[in-house]
């Protein structure tokens, strides 16, 4: 038997363990879950005969370093900041380990150790990042092994509801941590790259100048850019490239309406609002306009904003119960960011029975021969059911894979790794399609940002 | 004679030395005036008998404390993170202080040792802080002894260009730090209280919502609210104060057309541009703007933010010369923020001949005997030239005359003090009336912010 241990069994853990429970028998595979809460990790174990759960408290030192010396390769599902001690004990004991997250510096300095000890430490192998380092990947050395020259890359992703479950004006609902989607696009102005120019977004611009994705059998959507797309220039080789963008994916309609709360304030996290406690929902509103003795709450928002009296977006606002005097938020020395995610936690949280869905859209405009062209490639992707949602399958499946593969020897280059090569990509892109993650790629004529182009 | 040592012969020093040397012979005066630049120190001691010019780096102990123990009182015009080491050492040889600064936490933290030594280190003594506080609690205190209870107090202040010397389209020049002006605002949402409750601006509304002031014989100016408009309300007694605002004045106009900086993300002083040593006004520009083969900069800007073709502050940004694709801007790894202030000094740096202007106003709204009231006060001061300035005058006189009063110990009150008390602020305020810093008060009919109070 070979020895899996996953440490932090939560959102993103249900079908990750799933799919090595299912492999258990023809693989050899025994699983340990562990989870600072033990009740966590049985309910994903049931009572699977390679599986067991134990309770480990990640900053307990022996506790960690046992359960690590036991197993032959860690699955670290913990938040990020918590790697690194794992990581650690993983080069001690001389043991691969897979994450999902991003490479951190920390992380980033064991490189040369991991690779001297033969190790392989593979990290940004969930959904975003993840599936979309992979597939990028494999369309862009694709295309430069046909000898073409990348001139435009734009890449987009979004965890929405699924259109079965869409039943709010916003067409919106949190289907993951539901701070960072208040938060989205904090702490400087987004940056990239257009036709060769670089191109500068303040925050409180970046809802209003958003893009239209159409996606056959599913509509149109919007994104609005990532804070900075410029992070995998070089580790994707493209330090030439002309357009280089990268965005969030929201259906039509959500940036301009999500735009009030910025121009307002409330998505602000920088200081606590006085007296929030007491605050009812319309106190909040009120708080970001003029005083007046006379005006309504609802008339002053719409003249600071210069919302029309029947433009359709108000209602979004409405549905949100947002002008109710009676309602409280109950929030003690709270920022606005934390008064506006308990608001919409009212409206927007999954129902037991709703379906998330996992957008993502890659462009890449090259030149072959003096001709210009244009790949289009989409993934779709809906949720089964909770706990094994399109997050929980798109995060958690990758992770699996390449875990396997580590253990099985097909995946084998070492050091502190991201899923780039081919390696890499081809296997697991390959086998997640038997999941229903499949791209869709379409030849499309390149338009780029000239119409002449065209 | 009595001994002072001035430290910083800068821009705001003029006045200063000149009162002082003015009073030389009739107060027994000798005045020592510290540079890092001997210099700059000989342009302002002239061939006065009464004065000396020395080289004075703040950092070498030695020389510093040489110096102040040879003086009887200090005025530290220096920037204001370095008054603490003067403090320290006159706290050590038992010399009394004067800055124009706001009081810092370490400079408070000496207040205990400043009293028990029976010294006077006064502080905010110049415009702003400095004249707002005194004049402020003048009015403030007078209505507390009639008996009535305050209900309102806004205060406004601002640096302008003299109505003589006003020939650009903002009706504005920088008159002081160009860089502040630019960062005006920064640092997060702009706090104050409205007939009771707490309001939030952040800032990239706080140029849109702007309110108007009129002054006898001056025309109409606007404001924008401080960032921090509850500061003073412990100190000045007004804890239960219904309405507590603090703003920054400008001719009508100007904050409109601010804004468009603003909303484009140029006064963003957090990151570096790429390639900012080989831009144009005209790439600066663009650079904030979506690419285009085909549209220009000038529509592209227009339709981001809907100026309409006729809109007359449209001049305002041609004036800048902002569209201009030959200008370079000429700065290395600079951020948003230093390449719009480089392109701004061009326009708004005062000529030689240019004078200034100050202008502050205050409204102070109270209930007497279930009557509401309200007194206006406002200050206007222009400039005679430079480098005897309307700000020169207006920061330097008030601690010059502090000190004065120090020493002849009718200023007394030992401690780290700032000006709010009645032994500080009336024959200060008495004094500023001889050099043309006069303000006018008026009886108005109480408005606040309910129509019903009209």
């Amino acid at each position: 038997m070979r020895k899996i241990l996953v440490i932090g069994a939560g959102r993103s853990a249900s079908s990750l363990i799933q799919y090595l429970l299912d492999k258990s028998a023809t693989e050899q595979l025994h699983i340990t879950i562990a989870d600072l809460q033990i009740e966590n990790a049985k309910q994903l174990t049931g009572d699977h005969t390679n599986a067991s759960a134990i309770a480990l408290d990640v900053f307990n030192t022996e506790g960690r370093q046992t359960a690590i010396k036991a197993c032959d390769l860690v699955i670290s599902m913990l938040p990020a900041r918590f790697h690194i001690q794992v990581a650690k004990d993983c080069l001690q004991f001389k043991k691969h380990m897979v994450t999902a997250s991003y490479i951190s510096d920390e992380m980033r300095a064991l490189d040369q150790e991991v690779k001297s000890a033969g190790l392989v430490f593979m990290n940004e192998i969930g959904l975003d990042p993840g599936i979309d380092h992979m597939s990028a990947m494999q369309i862009i050395d694709r295309i430069r092994e046909g000898g073409a020259k990348l001139l435009l890359f734009e890449s987009f992703a979004g965890g929405l509801v699924a259109p079965e479950s869409d039943n709010n004006l916003w067409n919106y609902k949190f289907t993951w941590n539901p701070r960072n989607v208040v938060l989205a696009g904090h702490g400087g102005a987004a940056k990239f790259i257009q036709e060769g120019s670089y191109k500068y977004i303040p925050y409180h611009k970046l809802f209003r100048r958003t893009e239209f994705l159409e996606i056959e059998g599913h509509g149109r959507f919007e994104a609005y850019a990532n804070r900075d797309s410029l992070k995998y220039r070089s580790v994707y080789g493209l330090d030439d490239i002309l357009t280089l963008y990268r965005g969030t994916i929201r259906k039509v309609g959500f940036s301009k309406a999500w735009n009030i709360f910025v121009q307002l304030g409330m998505t602000d996290d920088t200081y606590i609002m006085e007296g929030s406690e007491h605050m009812s929902y319309r106190d909040f509103i009120n708080s970001f306009l003029p005083y007046s003795l006379t005006d309504s709450v609802e008339l002053k928002l719409r003249h600071l904003l210069k919302i029309d009296q029947d433009d359709i977006f108000w209602l979004k606002l409405e549905e949100l119960d947002l002008f109710n005097p009676n309602k409280m938020i109950g929030l003690k020395d709270a920022t606005p960011a934390q008064m506006l995610q308990k608001i919409l936690m009212d409206s927007w949280t999954l129902a037991p029975d709703d379906k998330d869905m996992i957008v993502m859209y890659h462009k890449f405009g090259y030149e072959l021969n003096g001709v210009k062209k244009q790949i289009d490639s989409n993934l779709v992707v809906i949720g089964d059911d909770q706990p094994y949602t399109a997050m929980a399958k798109t995060v958690g499946l990758p992770v699996a894979i390449a875990a396997l593969h580590i253990l099985n020897g097909t995946i084998k280059k070492p050091g502190v790794q991201l899923p780039i090569t081919k390696e890499v990509y081809d296997p697991i892109l390959k086998e997640l399609e038997d999941y229903g993650i499949v791209f869709h790629e379409k030849q499309v004529s390149y338009v780029g940002y000239n119409p002449q182009n065209k």
